[in-house]
Parts: C-alpha cells; structure tokens; sequence
C-alpha cells in the first residue's frame, strides 16, 4: 500500500522523525526544507536524501510551522501527479482544510496529527521511536480520496502509532481540551517560577517539573498553534478562569469542603484519560494469598511475585481481625493469574481459590 | 549522631518510607498508627515493629495528615523524655510550630518536610528509595534546639534526601509555589477531562497526562494540605487568575504576539527550576568534530559517541557552507571530555581544538 517514495517536507523534530521511521522501514524518503542546513542534518542522520528533479513521491507528508501549513500544502498538490497523496502533521486541522478547499486536487490531501513530540525540537532530537504506541489523528474531509486516506493510514501504522479518526472540527476540539488548554495552564504555572527566590525554587519536586515540562516549548511555535485553534481554546479556557474563581473563594474563605470537592472532581479526569497507548483494557483477575502477620513476610511474597515475571497491577490487603494472618489479592492481568499462583505456591505460599 | 530507636506515628506512604530507610539502615524501628492494621501491613512490607511499652524512641518522626499533625505532636512532646527529638513530615510548616508553642518541651521539635511523594498513598506504594535526592526542608524555629536540628538532619541523610534549610514561613511561601498552586491548576486541568467523549479523550499524549499526574492525589489530604497554607496560596493564585485573563484576552483577541510573550515567559520559569537532585551545575567543555556531509554520518557519530559511555548533554551541529564537512559540537561535563575525545579519534574521527 505505501511503497514510496515519501518526501518529508520540513525536516524538524517531527518530520524528521517520520522519515527515520519511513527509512526503518526500507522506504526511499526525500528530504526537503527551506534551509539546505536541514536537509544536511536530517540526510546525515540517516533519515534519507535530498529530492531531486526526476523523484516522483508517492506520499508527501507537510511537516512545517502551523502558520506555513496552508501554501505547503498547496505547493505540494500544485506538484502532484493523479496518484500522489499529500498530508500533514500540523496540530490543528481546520485552517488547512480551508486552505486547500479551492484547489482541484482537495481529494488527493487528508490531515493528520501525531500526538508525540517533546520539549525539545529540531532534527536532532528526532527518533523513530517518537511515536510508537502514540494516538496520531486522521481527519479526512467529507469528500477526501477513501485510497489517499487508506496511505496515510499506512504510514501511521508504519510508524508504530494508532490511528484515531475524527472530523477536523471534532479533532479542533478535543485538541484544546487534551493539549492546548493544558499547556497553556503549564506555562501559567511554569511563570510563577520566574524571578523566585532560588532558595524557594529549591524545594521543587517532580510535581512541579511535571506539571510545567510542555511549558518548555517553543513559544513562537505554541503560539502558532493555540493561536490557529482560537475558538475553541477561547471557550474552554473560560470554562478554567471561571472554575479557578470557585477555588479562589473556596481557598481564601477557608470552605475546605468545596476545595476537596474541585479536588475530587480534577481527579475524576485524571481517571479518564484512556490507558497507555490508548488500548483496550485487559481482563484482570485477582490471586488472594494467605499472609502470616510477622515482620517482613509481606516484603517476601512481593519478592516472590516479582521474581514470577508476572507484573501485579494493583494490591489490596485485607487483614483478618481473628486470626493471625492477613488476605492479600494480587491484580495482574487474567491470562497470567494461573502463571503467579503456581510461582507463589513453588514458594510455599497458600493461595486461595 | 542517629542510633535509634526511631518511632513513626502513621504508617501510611511517607512514614512507611522513612521506616523502611531506617530499617536498611540497621536501625529499630517503632511503628504507631490509630489503625492496628496499618501497623501490621508496614510490620509485614519490614518496616518495623509496633511499639511496646518499654519503647524510649531517640526521635519521634510524626507522619500523621494535616488536621491530625498539631494534636499528635503535642502528644509525642508529652511523651518524651529529655534527650528524645520530635519531627514531622507535615507539607506546612507554620501551623505544626504554633500548636505546639505553649509546650513546655516545644525546643525538643524541629519540623520537616520531605519533597516526595507520588499519586498514590498508603503503606503499599512505600519504598525506602522514595527520598533518593530529593530535598527535604528543615524548618527550626529560631528557639529550637541544636542538637535536635542535627538528629533531623541525621534522619534525611539517612534517607538519602538533600536537606534544604528554610524558615516555617519562607518554607509555607516556598510550597505555595512549587507545590500547591500547580497541584490546584493541574486539578483544574484535568476537571475538564472529566466527562468530555472517549473520543477526544483518545488524543491525549503525553503532555496532559504530566500536567494532570499531581491531580490524580488524594483530594482529602490536598485540601488539608492546601487549605493549612491559605494565605500564601491565596496570594498566588490570585496573580495566576490575572495572568490567565491576559491569555484569555490575548487568544481570543488574535494577540499572536501578547501570547508569544506569555508562553516565553512561562519558558523561563522551566528554566529556573534548579537541576535534578538540586546539585550545582558540573562545567561543561565541547568536543568539536568535523562530520562529512554523507547520509548517515552523523548517525554513527551519534552510535560512536553512545558507545564511548560518555553521557552527551547536547548538541549543536553548523553546517560549513563553504565545504562538504559540518562541525558538530558535543556538550559534556568537563571531566569526561578527554574520554570522548579520545574514543571518538580511535575510530576515525577528527575531533577539533
């Protein structure tokens, strides 16, 4: 289905990366940007060559600055042949759907979004492991090619990610709710530390570098972005201002109730962000172990289930007020309980049924 | 300096920790809890054993939550003897110290404050390496006692932690920054993932789930946490509030370049926080290589440079516009730059003065 060429253009982090992967894969990949240094640095870190004037590609992925996206795009259908297939990767896909709209090949170009990247950018920091297991957005229009989407399908699956369709309005959306809104919050926190006394700043911890990492970002480049996806930025992050008022009152007049039900209510949508690489969640099963209430003999059953290979996903312990044992079940997934119980009854362990 | 025993009052994820690094450390190790069966849970994970009648504790380590803290200090100080030492592990320094101001043995407490922790709670999740590098506040009022400081201080070697010395109130401040503010935002946050669809929520990356991580913590305990420290919270979110109404005019407004400033100076803010484990910064030297300009060759300089054990903290690459050659600048600590050089001219390369 995708047997190249690809050309990558744009040789940044993201491009870049996506040709490392297309390379990974034994595609021939073409290698084009703005800046020759580029090109240079991308080709001599083994993503690929530079285009010349008789390569055909049969995928171009536009992999450039949001606010270049749209003459990109259009560039590349200007150049294309009736079976080439041009996508993109930039971050917000309405505005270059719009761009395009006009032009006789519309069909031949469906966007696309990876949902990987790091606070770091340029060639340099690609790999083409930046996207295995990632969610990465397919957004065909309403009248888009269905064989040009199966291609970039293709190089999604190529790249080790797992495609999620949506309309680009849905995916305008859901964006500003799972990556625009939250960076913007990050680099608000992330101000707070400016000009702090650096005996203060000492006391930080991994939440706070974790809760202000995206915020190390090019500003030029987020700006770009949350600026193209201004309406639905600007109705959610009024829904925050107003919500942070609430903490505010419940903060300053000392109403612990309403702090712990905000608290409560953000902790509820930790827990629905969906499992690492988004799958499906496994069936688990629980296997229950007698446990004699004698110093260190827990550390010894969770030594034994580690020494198993079996990974436990969660523990609770129930002891028994008569008797001078306790309960514990092990969660691991169901496929692999029966593997634990006979490693733990190896040890000696009393399992229970 | 520190010989046991050591006593933990609450035995839930911080106090289990300290118990279970005092018990690698070859200490006796005396575990207190209102509820038995957290005692014999820790007992079992070896962190100790319950206290007995006979017990005289060296230092009382109070690991209790924060409405719990000012009543179980009290209790600790009537209980000891003239030589023992009271701690706590309290996330706010000024209310501990001024409920226990009226006792007649308030000099025998010095409090604290370890930086660590994860989402989850309880014995269970406890680990003895949970303080590895982490700094951990020592807040004696101005009339505690010397000798009690340096058996605290004692304590957070012992746990492998950085003791950061701050007084209660400049420690309150300092937390408000670094802790509970971005605990609030990153709730408020992930309070807009609550209830939006499966499939939008199918786009997050790893950036929302590192802003929201902290929200996932217990929200009873953070409102004791959050609502003890209200003055300096209330301060600070109140400069978030305005902040967050600039950005909200300025994506609203098109102000592309009002939202690049914001977005700078939330970059600058990463940028203070000092480096992991609060170490200063080790000097850096450069190893300049000449790389040729073929596909790939920057790969193996990359593959030839990880081989050497060398640890690259960065790059810079300048593409020679005049010559087929590019010169690469490799960043590592002063001390290893020899090594580097060395390893990469024994294959082939020609490194730069």
């Amino acid at each position: 289905m995708l047997t190249g060429p690809v050309e990558i253009v744009g040789t940044g982090l993201i491009g870049t990366s996506i040709a490392l992967a297309c390379r990974r894969a034994g595609l021939d990949v073409l290698l084009t940007d703005t800046e020759p240094d580029h090109v240079r640095t991308a080709s001599g870190l083994g993503a690929g060559r530079a285009r010349g004037a008789e390569d055909e590609p049969q995928l171009v992925v536009v992999a450039v600055p949001p606010d270049a996206l749209g003459d990109a795009i259009r560039a590349a259908l200007d150049h294309a042949g009736d079976a080439t297939v041009v996508t993109d990767v930039g971050s917000v896909k309405e505005p270059p759907l719009a761009a395009v709209a006009a032009h006789p090949r519309a069909r031949q170009y469906v966007g696309s979004h990876p949902m990987a990247g790091t606070e770091h950018s340029g060639p340099l920091s690609a790999s083409p492991a930046l996207f295995d297991g990632r969610p990465w957005a397919l957004t065909p229009a309403p009248d888009s090619d269905l064989a040009a989407s199966r291609v970039v399908e293709a190089l999604i699956r190529l790249c080790g990610a797992v495609a999620v369709r949506l309309s680009p309005e849905e995916h305008d959306r859901a964006v500003a709710r799972t990556s625009h809104v939250p960076h913007l919050l990050a680099s608000l926190v992330a101000g707070t530390l400016a000009g702090a006394s650096p005996d203060h700043l000492a006391l930080s911890g991994t939440g706070v570098r974790d809760v202000t990492r995206v915020a190390g970002g090019d500003p030029r480049l987020y700006s770009q972005i949350i600026g193209a996806n201004a309406t639905a930025v600007t109705a959610l992050l009024t829904e925050v201002r107003d919500r942070l008022d609430l903490a505010l009152e419940a903060v300053a007049g000392g109403d612990r109730a309403g702090l712990e039900s905000l608290l409560a209510y953000g902790r509820s949508g930790t827990r629905a962000i969906p499992g690492k690489h988004g799958a499906a969640v496994e069936p688990m099963a629980a296997v229950r172990v007698a446990v004699p209430d004698h110093p260190g003999e827990l550390a010894r059953l969770f030594a034994d289930a580690g020494a198993s290979g079996v990974n436990i996903e969660d523990v609770r312990i129930d002891h028994d007020p008569g008797r001078p044992v306790g309960l514990v079940e092990l969660d691991v997934v169901a496929i692999r309980a029966e593997e634990l119980r006979a490693a733990l009854e190896s040890k000696g362990w009393a399992t229970l049924a």
